[in-house]
């Protein structure tokens, strides 16, 4: 039932901080729902990069647009979810509007109060440079930014990672 | 004579923040500063969605570029003024350089601490990502950087948001 | 001995805060090391700026890419580093790769832990922004970020800083 928020911008150290996180509240019983999706060899390096870091014993989904069945179907009770980044990236691309993306996060969070495990989910910090000249770019850093805002209301703990080192949000 | 400086990235949850906290300290009694513009209509849009979402007694004043004049025109002590950002960024669209453009911050820093009441000012967090391509992006984030300097050190309060959650800089 | 990291956006007030720091923990016998080039006027004006606000009485050494030499003749145990970011984009731009920064990165953090002096390192925080589609600026947010999670995890003091006002990591 209780949901851990990690947000942090890119390499802010947030993924091994979540994993350092899961594995001090839940052993070694933990499920990785990975949402990327290797489209070039850059990204199949990051996403070989992030496997080799993690305990051999963990459970991974790999579901990059459907994370509501990939909760309800995970093995264990605690689950690291990484990221919702992705996950939004995913579904915008996939042709949803904002509306639908929120209803689905809308979605997993009620799946999640009604679950009796863990959920740490990780996130990205986007909104912090210059305003992007593509509108796909201000459309997804603002549907991010809700979706975030969602989690970090609904989560009892939350952490914003700069430089590897986490500041307490709430 | 209470200043209040509230930053974030986009999306952050900034805007509701410093409209929540200004009814906290003012109730319904509040001069709703916009610095905003619109230029196209997902700019439009945007104003539209912010002001549905503000209490229907608030004054309002549309002000993209004097906010010196608008501030001493505020039918109430408690202003709300949203945002920073747009407003530098108004000014350095209309030919004004940065000396110029310090001076007019400084300028209203001048008149806040002469008047009674409360002045929320709401900015943007856009100095951390890449360097721009663009020397005017350059620019802005130099400018908007020197301006939330000097707001933020005028302050008696300031707070920064992420993901809709704040943390207390003074 | 003691390494104090310091990292913010660009205009976050990174460097002023450091330059009083050193100056409260040293006195005026402080080695500034300046890993800035001028490539053109921009920068030249940027770096003259930020020269003509530091106290007549320090040394100074510029040192775009050999920043362990440069640590190792510096004439006065207190050393300001300014900064990361540029040296890490010189290094970069130089043709080394990730695991050659990386290494560069340990042998200066070796080098201090050698040393008897205090050593505060300025960075910047790249990676709150929007993806680039650049790669060459991806890869510099990675390596950026995993120097920076480097100098923080070796830091006795780590502070963050908004709008000129600095939050305490660590």
């Amino acid at each position: 039932m209780t949901l851990i928020f990690v947000t942090g911008g890119v390499r802010s150290g947030k993924s091994r901080f979540a994993e350092r996180l899961v594995q001090e509240r839940a052993g070694s019983s933990v499920t990785y729902l990975a949402t990327a999706q290797a489209f070039d060899t850059e990204m199949e390096d990051r996403i070989a990069r992030h496997r080799t870091d993690r305990p051999a014993e963990w459970h991974t989904i790999e579901e990059p647009l459907d994370v509501l069945s990939a909760l309800q179907v995970a093995p264990t009770p605690a689950i690291l979810l990484d990221c919702l980044s992705l996950w939004v990236s995913n579904l915008l691309l996939s042709g949803l509007d904002e509306a639908a993306i929120l209803a689905r996060a809308e979605a997993v969070l009620h799946a999640q109060a009604l679950r009796g495990g863990l959920l740490i989910a990780v996130t990205n910090e986007v909104g912090s440079g210059i305003v992007p000249d593509n509108a796909l770019a201000r459309s997804y850093r603002d549907i991010l930014g809700r979706v975030n805002q969602r989690f970090a209301a609904a989560s009892a703990e939350a952490y914003l990672l700069a430089s590897g080192l986490p500041l307490r949000l709430k």
